[in-house]
């Protein structure tokens, strides 16, 4: 008998047939003799529709509303699988984030966990009952509801599972785990069977869409062990765990992301001066936008070129506050371009061994790829191509590093 | 400056465009210098909406759950109302029912308030902001979320108001105010500037949609100074109030109402013996089927027949508990009737009168309309008819007693 936390997305709870599937699923589990606590995200387009109304009536509304909005989604979603549970005669409550004790911080639409006090949750369990959380949402301290933000069901989940002491987290997904690289690019993209925290947080981090990283990072944290499958099909799914002794040695390539949602911004002709690069990327930092590659280099005598790349999104912002910092300190001009991409390969110390990045740039090198910005950890190696050649590469790497179905390795 | 709590229900902020028109109109109230609390319905069909999700999936669903669904469709609607008041320039609190301190027992689906502890609100009226608070729903003890049943958004904003002292709790909805007698049935239908709780109690209960007797009730209790007026069109509306000293004595009738809902059942040849009504009204009373008139009349010596009314929606019940109940007491049969209506006139004191039944039952009679049965309180006389004959008689009643715009009376 295990007990296990379930997150359905969005997708797997898109319409009342549906949420009939996912009650017999957790039934089925039910009668295994297992204790389950299910987590649910808001069916389907439900929060773009409140988005839409929202937007309607305000173009910036305050955050305090917009979550209290957003928040009704889960709280739709977990009703109605809490009476489609009761309809196969099963005793099923359903709890809003507060009353399951997700309490947060206080920074609306972004919220972090600060603590999580499943009294009610884990009574359910104890009787042998089904508890249905809220996903995505939390309380402060003073009540005020909050959401977690992008991939903030997993979040849930997993902070639940974390409190629980659950055995497994089972995220179930619209894809069937983890692969290799993006099926629908790669043919022969392979399902990772087991993959460590580390590595699926850098893929997750670089592209890869199933898990958000920050659900990584807190299963990490907490030693949650995670399951990543289908929820429409049966399969084994991606294991997502702490790496075993035996593998901390394996150096290996797992899995080729891209990401096309990447802008980069280049300042031109900065005067090489002490403190000039703090005072961009500080006030990039006071507006909250991240940044991902950054490269400095010296072209001329004392004058400098600073790129670096953010998320689309960011773009505009980014360029505006360049331009700023190029004004105050006499740079040359700013330069931004929106037609690239970013591709990387991730496995456990793969910059350990030379050997593959220099497999990576020739590979990409010998198809006529030109690389325009390289970064590295210990756990990956990304470069910046042009757009367009991004599926190529994809396709490339993964050939490379033999990660395909018909290679039979890793 | 005064302190006022409004209340808008379902379709005064049914749609995007009237919410936008909805904080206008709060907007212009307080640059006249007023504080204002208001509290919000669901948007339009949003309660349909989600009640038809829930039965899809569960005939029968647990109404805990089901009061968590329903509560969603407030909570979306004050996200939204805040939204639209924000965008105006106005600092706008959203609170949901918990929130706002509306606690009640734990009867879901039917909740009644036990207190209400509005400190957030109070907090946001005392720095000059307007406080959005979710009708209709509240929160036990035990922080699970309930709902007031029908009626219910009335409640929380007359009880919101009686908790904070308010000056005047304004009930927008979708008619004028309270009229002489449904103007959809007689032309000449006056709007009634002013009556006493009681009246409107009675009024509320005998057919007259515009506000629940519940939320009357709580009113009288705590004095609360109400105003019905539409929500489309401005106008002057109907206060509902005390009875001032000086109209104490006066003697009036101040509108008729109809009611199409009404079911009969009679249990015929019931043995004359003490306990046999109890027997009966116990047993409906044990399955919560509120009984309206009774009526028991000795036909033959030492056998009655009971007859009563109760709501069409419960007629069904009430028929199978009355059969179960005449085969115990070895009765002759049970029948029942639902094509009949409900008319009454309302006005205190009116029993006082002699002259006042008597012109009603002879108005109805000069005009060939058969009374089945007849029932009084102080306030009201109802009579049973043939449901085919009920607009008749509205008109019939309403020129009987001079109610109409011409006539220029109270």
């Amino acid at each position: 008998m295990a007990l296990i936390v379930q997150k359905y997305g969005g997708t797997s709870v898109g319409s009342i047939e549906r949420i009939k599937g996912v009650a017999e699923k957790i039934a089925e589990r039910i009668k295994n003799g297992d204790k389950i606590a299910v987590v649910v995200s808001a069916m389907g387009k439900t929060t773009d529709e409140l988005l839409d109304m929202a937007y309607k009536l305000n173009s910036n509304p305050r955050k305090r509303e917009l979550d209290m909005l957003l928040s009704t989604g889960e709280q739709i979603s977990i009703s109605l699988m809490a009476m489609a549970l009761q309809a196969l005669g099963y005793t099923a409550h359903a709890f809003t984030g507060a009353q399951a004790g997700i309490i947060t911080n206080k920074i609306h639409s972004r919220a972090r966990i600060s603590k999580v006090e499943p009294d009610r949750v884990k009574e359910a369990l104890e009787k042998g009952e089904i508890a249905i959380v809220a996903g995505f949402q939390g309380i402060t301290e003073d009540e005020d509801i909050t959401t977690l933000g992008r991939g903030g069901s997993d979040i849930s989940a997993v902070a639940l599972a974390a409190s629980l002491d659950a055995d497994l987290c089972e995220i179930y997904t619209d894809v069937e785990g983890v692969f290799t690289a993006d099926p629908r690019i790669v043919k022969n993209a392979k399902l990772i069977k087991k993959i460590s925290y580390e590595e699926m947080s850098e893929m997750a981090s670089l592209g890869a869409k199933v898990m958000h990283p920050r659900s990584i990072d807190y299963a990490k944290r907490y030693n949650v062990k995670i399951k990543v499958s289908s929820s429409f099909i049966w399969n084994e799914g991606t294991i997502i765990t702490g790496k075993e002794e035996k593998d901390l040695e394996k150096v290996e390539v797992v899995g080729v992301t891209h990401d096309k949602n990447v802008g980069k911004v280049i300042i031109k002709g900065v005067p090489d001066k002490p403190g000039v690069a703090h005072m961009l990327f500080e006030a990039l930092a006071k507006k909250e936008i991240p940044i991902d590659m950054i490269i400095q280099s010296a072209n001329r005598e004392g004058i400098n070129d600073i790129a670096f790349t953010v998320e689309e999104g960011d773009l505009k912002e980014a360029i505006k506050i360049t331009k700023d910092v190029s004004d105050k300190i006499g740079a040359e001009g700013v330069d931004y371009e929106l037609e690239i991409g970013k591709i990387s390969i991730i496995g456990s110390g793969i910059t350990k061994d030379p050997h593959i990045p220099a497999r990576m740039f020739g590979a990409l090198a010998k198809e006529g790829i030109n690389i325009d910005m390289i970064s590295t950890s210990g756990l990956r190696i990304s470069c910046l191509i042009d757009e367009r050649f991004i599926e190529k590469a994809v396709n490339i790497l993964h050939e490379e590093f033999n990660l395909g179905e018909e290679n039979g390795t890793s």
